[in-house]
């Protein structure tokens, strides 16, 4: 069986070493176009900043390595022009070779990833403008910054983006950040990432929020950049970090399916319409796993496990991809965003049904030092509870909770299952009830009729009809209220229970504090003396903040 | 509805808030025999230490939060010494009256807790032996370092036992421990918490493994601790952290059905034999998630989760405790000990059967700065991959990985399920296969036939019948290897392999290098290259020494 791989990074490369340890006398051609196979993509920004010293690092498994460990047959400055499905045949352009040769298969693997993003404005082929895709996109980069580079635009706000805003930071770069929707992070809902544009600012990024580049101009050695509000920022260096595609031109021109996003599209064994011809990566659709709808996930995880997944069924296994989630993380100075499953837009653009809650519980138990606050948003399905989606913001114990909420999302559980789990607990990793236990309380709460929140997007309209009753101390509700409220803490709030009817005069009740717990209290208090109109404002006052920022 | 709670702490206090919670009107009258509630005996060791310096902070609720919040009739120094069912009494002792009280219930919950094992033995009610359970506890010990201690025996090296060691070095004492097992931390299998036994001694505690306290005798003003092995000890300061046992004696002498461990015995609603009284926390008998046999776990988590449910239960919902798992973490120095289900032994004693794996990853790329490697022992099901349970040991993404676990045990995912796993992935975060997954593909090979181990248990027995072949690079042979084992790179396997065919003389063949991977392509290799009879060591040779510590 002659077996040939077009792309030697994170899905063919794994591809080719699990063929290999499953079939020791296969042969395995394994076709790159650059000069590197099997780096650290997710490196490159690291490698710039510098963090990652050596660039050796980034080359996670060398050509030798890999030829004498799995006897590959590994070429590199190698790039698949045609495939022939017929023939079973790809057309290979090398600038070892005058001509384009031939390559026959029995079976192929498309694993090309996907392409960078380049905005069809005037300019954008200035060389000063750079994506981050590859190792000679980042020598490029380094070369600019050797060369004196001091400015730089980042556009596009997404992981990319920022890790690179960072690491231009580190380089010493003063950098501005150009991004279309108006936040930071667009696959995150806007108010889980607001403190994260904040932070930024804080660490001296200028931010261009709802703006979009329309032009690149050259000026004497610097480029500016047209945005459209207007403004010019004049630079040395543009990172453009606007989203990737799928590199699936190769594969249509070769007359195999495409999704309906672009993307190859595969059956569960990640065989395309041609089932002799496979593809994974970035380059393909994939199901969502919640959402059950097709999806671009271009993320390393999914890449790798799909190029095993081929390598089992190109010999014989039943093996399946079931599905995307969509689980990413990035670190943004010392926070650390993090989200898998659903988002708020994305279940609002299926036009879902959803609930969702807030909390910002502790890392790990209040009483051990050095806790830190977390911003969790989990949504879930009215009907029965099952998990569609979790964000998380902060600092430490964030990846650990993400991880959790991913696993509990691939097992279908529900929020009941949530406030079961048995987590690990000591004062130094995390709390009695856990914040994952104390998502499950919540959500269980609103399911069961226990608790009815009031959201951030209701104010200030809610302000015209409803009375708002900050359960707050006097000192916190003096340092910061919302306006129209009224102070009354929650130690007081059973004795005043006649006073407060009188100052109702039937108007609904609409309770804050500020993570959500003292009001929630409030509320079971109020529901059960009397008042039938009463909410507690989900996530409290640090989510309405996070939400009109 | 009057409901009567005897203890006030984790499961106690937990169900009398969630009950005013869910009700307003119910008279709750919490019963505490101490003069503190609520209070974080998981911190007792770190205010010892000094790392939680404010004794305030372990009063996580006080009372006074807790009558106003709550409007709970809470009464401190208030002992239950009967219970009648049949009246629905219970009998109280408290200072504040000449003879015992008595107070009627409609619901009654039994939220005592456990008692800190004391040992049998001559002399153990000296002054200076303290255990470790509560607050006055606490107090008496910084008692004594303050009077000048400067030597500690610590006897039992569970948790609360390690975690008074780091405590009392802390305060500049030298620590001596005693233990009956042969290991630290005897819930774990020995060849996991070797290192951690090693890193006790390398912070200069002295160790006695395989040891008993055989008798304490008075010194002037220390006291001798007579060992088994002859050895005596003299100490300021013994911690007595043998273990502890349910303090269900209140409910036996009330005739309430004890289970066969001696905890409470109760249903899935946490009732007694006597449907009135609830029993939570550490006091009862549980079922036993993976083993499906009772169990007394004595931990935090559970005990907060099950008295929110009996409070639940109390009000007519319909809420369940299902199981527990034994999901546990501890801190020694920097290194994380954690497990979750059952462990090799467990399974053992239940006579269960049972494969494992043991990989030996690194918490995230190794590409990005201070990667640590952790140790992880994964114990599944070999008729379906039912994951039974798994332990880790190590630097930073122990508690992440572990929770990962303990949640995939209560959804009853198997091992093919851990390959499927979409976790977060970013350099400083994770690997694109992480460590779970791994674990999964280790385990998923190991159930389908792909590889073959053998383990550590086998040596050195193995060697008088196989041929031990370290494919590790002649560098790390030289360094160290196994007596017996021959030298071959696994880059120069596929030449080496007549030579090979040769110098086995038809001997199984068993593989290792340094953790388990380059040894399993090894595997791969041979086993299709005409050998037969190969197998591939668990966890290289890391485990190895591990185990033969
Ligand atoms: C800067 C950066 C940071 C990232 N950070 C993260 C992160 O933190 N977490 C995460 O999960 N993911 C991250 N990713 C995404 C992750 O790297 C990709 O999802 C993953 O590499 C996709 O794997 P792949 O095998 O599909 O494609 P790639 O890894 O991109 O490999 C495709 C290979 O195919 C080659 N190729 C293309 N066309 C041809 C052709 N016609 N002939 C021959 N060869 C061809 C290309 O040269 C390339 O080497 C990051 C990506 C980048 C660029
Ligand atoms: C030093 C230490 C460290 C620990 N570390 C951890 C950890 O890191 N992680 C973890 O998960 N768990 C840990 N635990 C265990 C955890 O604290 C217990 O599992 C948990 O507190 C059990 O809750 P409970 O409500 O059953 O009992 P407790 O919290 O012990 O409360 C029982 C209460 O009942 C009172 N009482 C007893 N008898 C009577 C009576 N007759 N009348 C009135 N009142 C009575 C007692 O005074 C006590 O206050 C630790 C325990 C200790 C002692
Ligand atoms: C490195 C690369 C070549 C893949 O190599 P690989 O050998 O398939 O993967 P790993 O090195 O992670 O090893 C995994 C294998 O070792 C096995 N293994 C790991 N630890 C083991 C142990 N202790 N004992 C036995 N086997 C072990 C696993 O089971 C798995 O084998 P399997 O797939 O046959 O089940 C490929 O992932 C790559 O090119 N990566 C870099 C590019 C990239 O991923 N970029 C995007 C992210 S930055
Ligand atoms: C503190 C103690 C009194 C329990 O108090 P509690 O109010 O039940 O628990 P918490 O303070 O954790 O709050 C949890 C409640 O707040 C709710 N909540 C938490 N955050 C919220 C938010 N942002 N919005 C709305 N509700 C929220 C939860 O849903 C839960 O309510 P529910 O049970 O009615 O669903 C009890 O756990 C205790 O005594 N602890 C100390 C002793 C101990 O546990 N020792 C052993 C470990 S060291």
């Amino acid at each position: 069986m002659k077996i040939v791989i077009i792309g030697g990074v994170a899905a063919g490369m794994s591809a080719a070493t699990r063929l290999r340890r499953l079939d020791e006398h296969a042969e395995i051609v394994v076709l790159e176009r650059g000069e590197y196979v099997s780096y650290a993509n997710c490196g490159l920004p690291y490698h710039i900043a510098g963090t990652i010293a050596e660039r050796e690092k980034l080359l996670v498994a060398s050509p030798k390595y890999l030829r004498q460990t799995f006897n590959l047959d590994l070429r590199l400055q190698h790039e698949v022009i045609a495939i022939d499905p017929q023939q079973k045949i790809v057309t290979i352009k090398t600038p070892q070779q005058p001509t384009p040769i031939q390559e026959r298969y029995d079976k192929l693997l498309i694993a090309v990833g996907s392409q960078a993003l380049q905005l069809p404005i005037p300019g954008s082929d200035l060389p000063q403008i750079h994506t981050v895709r590859s190792i000679p996109d980042v020598d490029q980069i380094n070369q600019l910054l050797a060369d004196g580079a001091r400015h730089a635009v980042v556009i596009g706000a997404g992981y990319i983006g920022l890790e690179m805003i960072e690491a231009l930071q580190q380089r010493g770069l003063t950098v501005e950040l150009v991004e279309l929707a108006k936040q930071v992070l667009p696959l995150f809902d806007h108010e889980m990432v607001s403190e994260v544009a904040d932070l930024l600012q804080q660490h001296g990024v200028k931010l261009h929020l709802g703006a979009s580049a329309q032009r690149f101009v050259p000026t004497n050695q610097q480029i500016a950049v047209h945005l459209s509000d207007g403004r010019q920022i004049k630079t040395d260096l543009v990172i453009m970090a606007v989203g990737v595609r799928p590199a699936s031109q190769l594969a249509q021109a070769a007359g195999l399916t495409l999704g309906e996003r672009g993307g190859i599209a595969v059956n569960q064994h990640l065989q395309t319409s041609d089932p002799a011809i496979y593809a994974a990566g970035d380059v393909i659709e994939v199901q969502d796993t919640v959402l059950q709808q097709p999806a671009l996930i271009a993320l390393a995880g999914p890449a790798n496990r799909q190029g095993r997944i081929v390598a089992e069924h190109m010999l014989g296994r039943s093996s399946r991809y079931h599905s995307s989630q969509g689980t990413a993380i990035v670190k943004v100075h010392t926070t650390t965003c993090a989200m898998t499953g659903a988002s708020e837009k994305s279940l609002q653009r299926a036009k879902r049904a959803y609930h969702k809650i807030y909390l910002h519980p502790n890392d790990h138990a209040g009483y051990y030092p050095d806790a830190q606050q977390m911003h969790l948003k989990l949504l879930f399905a009215p009907a029965d509870g099952r998990i569609l989606g979790a964000q998380i913001v902060g600092g430490a114990g964030v990846d650990k909770r993400i991880d959790v909420l991913a696993t509990a999302i691939r097992a279908k559980m529900s929020v009941h299952d949530l406030t079961e789990l048995e987590l690990a607990y000591a004062p130094p990793y995390g709390s009695a009830k856990d914040p994952i236990n104390m998502a499950g309380f919540l959500a269980s709460n609103l399911l069961d009729g226990t608790v009815k929140f009031w959201y951030a997007e209701e104010y200030p309209a809610i302000t015209e009809h409803a009375l708002i009753v900050d359960v707050r101390n006097p000192d916190e509700y003096a340092a910061w209220h919302i306006p129209q409220a009224i102070n009354l803490p929650l130690a007081e709030l059973r004795a005043a229970i006649p006073s407060l009817k009188a100052q109702a005069e039937g108007r609904p009740i609409r309770l804050h504090c500020m993570v959500g717990m003292r009001s929630y209290i409030a509320y079971r208090i109020l529901r059960q003396s009397g008042f039938e109109n009463v909410a507690t404002l989900a996530g409290g006052a640090l989510t309405l903040k996070a939400f009109t920022h």
